[in-house]
């Protein structure tokens, strides 16, 4: 196979055709595969049950996945910016490299715990979002971080505003029900994890005031919480919809 | 009855007038009234109180909707497509025959365990929806599909971040939590329960994170939710306003 | 005081100004204080506290609202629709007079239970509604009520398929967890108290799936339990929108 | 240091360039930092590992914040609303003066309680409030303001159907709970922490209804519940997407 059409095949900016190139495709295949089998590898009832097959198809996604690395390392000389000898230096340390020898290391690494080496494992799953970077999504993509991007400060308005109503609800429970629930509302960290729970509407139901100041404060950071939930859903929903008509505008010209 | 009169009673599709013709809404009427029945058999209280009122209604039930799916089989015929002995073996294998003879055989397959029977006799609802398909929901119904359809693209990848939110959240509680709760946080399928209670708002409480790293990863977690709930809303929000915007601009050329 | 006078003074209709009436504005601060005294009467501790406050103030209230209700009878005359004897009868009957009357009848039946009679009581809050129908909000509780009737079928659809979900959602946990949980999950009707909570993302707790499947189902309602909110949010900020910009663009020309 | 220079550093809208000036910006992160520290002051484990370490820094945080007082009370005379020694009283009696006192006050007044103190501290946030208040968020906090101003009465009527709502779900469980759990459902008070909990969707579950009319109820209100969050997140939604406009507009003309 000449190197050109290696390239084609493995860089998503590559691919002349839209969409994922066929080797790109099961690429993404596969990275889901180990990640599914190194999700599933956690649980210790599966783990008992076939005790090999895990730590076999490890085995096999690693040497599939060096092969990949390989190939990348010798294909992307067909990109001007990592040509030669110090290009594939400078490739080998960008940052998409890096990840894809993440995906790789922690194999090698025995000394790594198993939760550990689970965490490095799942950061597989990042290099889905680089190859699927140009599919069919990147419109839909760029149409939300548009979005997003226009209306940052009235978002970052209200995570602030959020922020100050859980601190506060938080200090008001913990001046109110420290005496009779130290435990749970003893300090304001602590008291916090109520708080969150409440505001995003939540509500675990672990921990709850028992006094009736306690319940009156909590009813109103109940409250406050549709606001926190309807404040940025609007925002965004404003967004979004200006967001849309801009680009069947420019699409309709 | 003439055949032709018949036909216009039974096929939605055939009824001149707007709505459903009478025969069809007496027909969702008993589809209704037989799913009913079959919803309060399931409550062993009632089935002690009536032994024998569920056996004997279902029997009218069924009865009534074997007589309806022959007049139907019969009336097909002013169908050009179901013409002839060829179109009624046609019609009987199209979809919405096979879900009016599913309404019906439960009743004459007794080696059939009660609740598989329940399941079945519940997919006479799908029914109504086909009797009802052209409607006076049906301009509500092509609006509200229209606009999902426009920004599909968008849903998807809404649903595809809280997909790998989902992924991350029971991934760190599992590697936090797991040695302080095995049985709730033991592996990430297990810690996956607990995070799709928080990360939807649910918020079931019956696995809650106990240390206090946890307990910072469940309150990004449950503030994460309300992304999860603004996104795919203010998406919906603003792809409706554009669809009922370009209605009202139709109708009013 | 001349009967016109007293008219406009009752009569949230016959008022010449924006608002409402001094007359109107005192009876409402009345019926939310003897609202706020039936409430507080319910509480055990309040009414062994002070036992004869509540009582007391009762027929100080009825006093008030039969006097009240007695002016109405008179002035009322001024209106063409209920001028002379025939004209009071057919008001007595009309249905804020019957309501009226409703506030003041309680207090007159000594057989009826303690908690019957404290929700005819709570009628009077709908006395409010009436008189306030005509104040500051008539134009904003118009433009609301013109957006969810221009969007009633898009409304009535998304009700009708969250009932569907419901049903389906407590039809499968009824099938997979009945055998562990008879009592929480023993027939549908009682599988609809979790599916609700789930599917509204209320999520109280007291009932949760136990097995593997029971779990994969909830899951799966929880996910659908976020359509569930954002399907109605999306079809009625798109709806306000467009009822916003209308009465804007009339307001322009 | 010239007088001009100092006001021009400390009054937040007497800075020339956009942002905050370079000393306002290390006041704010000086009261994030005291904030931070009276926060975990409260948590016993912290204070009982480093028992000195939280009271030697609140001194070091006084005694610059009395500095910065000190240093505007002598600045603020650049400012022609609070010339000479009359004018320094005014500004003294000035609402963000007082603010500014609270900020330093607590620690003089050894006879408060510990949580009495907390709270003051806590409120010395509100000085960012007014620090920030000309900072980049400003353009995007008036966008909010004034679609919220906009739709005031809409959203007070939603406030209003949502008091309600609560009113009567509490009356009804009250009516029907009563008898079987005196604890939680014994009066309305009683009954509207419950109602509260449901109708924003928090859903503890610390109080669930158990006789199967209360379900039926509690069902009702839970279903109401999306309608209390869609119905205020679409009328915000509808709000913003008018201001956004609006301000497109304006800056394109």
């Amino acid at each position: 196979m000449h190197r050109a059409a290696l390239h084609q095949q493995l860089a998503p900016e590559a691919w002349h055709l839209p969409g994922l190139s066929p080797s790109n495709k099961l690429i993404c295949a596969l990275i889901l595969l180990a990640s599914l089998a190194a999700i599933l590898e956690t649980e210790p009832t599966l783990r008992r049950l076939v005790p090999r097959l895990f730590s076999s198809l490890e085995v096999v996604f690693v040497t599939l996945f060096i092969l990949e690395y390989l190939l990348r390392l010798y294909s992307v000389g067909e990109d001007p910016r990592y040509r030669g000898i110090g290009g594939r230096i400078r490739y080998v340390f960008s940052i998409w490299a890096l990840i894809d020898l993440v995906a790789i290391l922690p194999f090698f690494l025995g000394f790594l715990t198993h939760s550990n080496a689970f965490l490095l494992r799942l950061l597989r799953i990042l290099r889905i979002l680089r190859l699927s970077r140009l599919g069919r999504f990147s419109r839909a993509w760029s149409a939300l971080a548009e979005a997003l991007k226009a209306r940052i400060h009235e978002l970052l308005l209200s995570v602030g505003v959020a922020g100050l109503l859980l601190l506060f609800s938080s200090a008001c429970l913990y001046v109110v029900e420290a005496a009779d629930q130290p435990e749970a509302f003893g300090s304001v960290p602590r008291a916090l994890w109520w708080s969150i729970a409440t505001l995003t509407t939540v509500g675990y139901g672990d921990v709850t005031p028992i006094t009736a100041l306690g319940k009156v404060f909590a009813g109103m950071t109940a409250v406050a919480g549709i606001g926190i939930i309807a404040m940025p859903t609007g925002i965004l929903a404003a967004a979004f919809s200006d967001a849309f008509q801009n680009k069947d505008n420019m699409q309709g010209e």
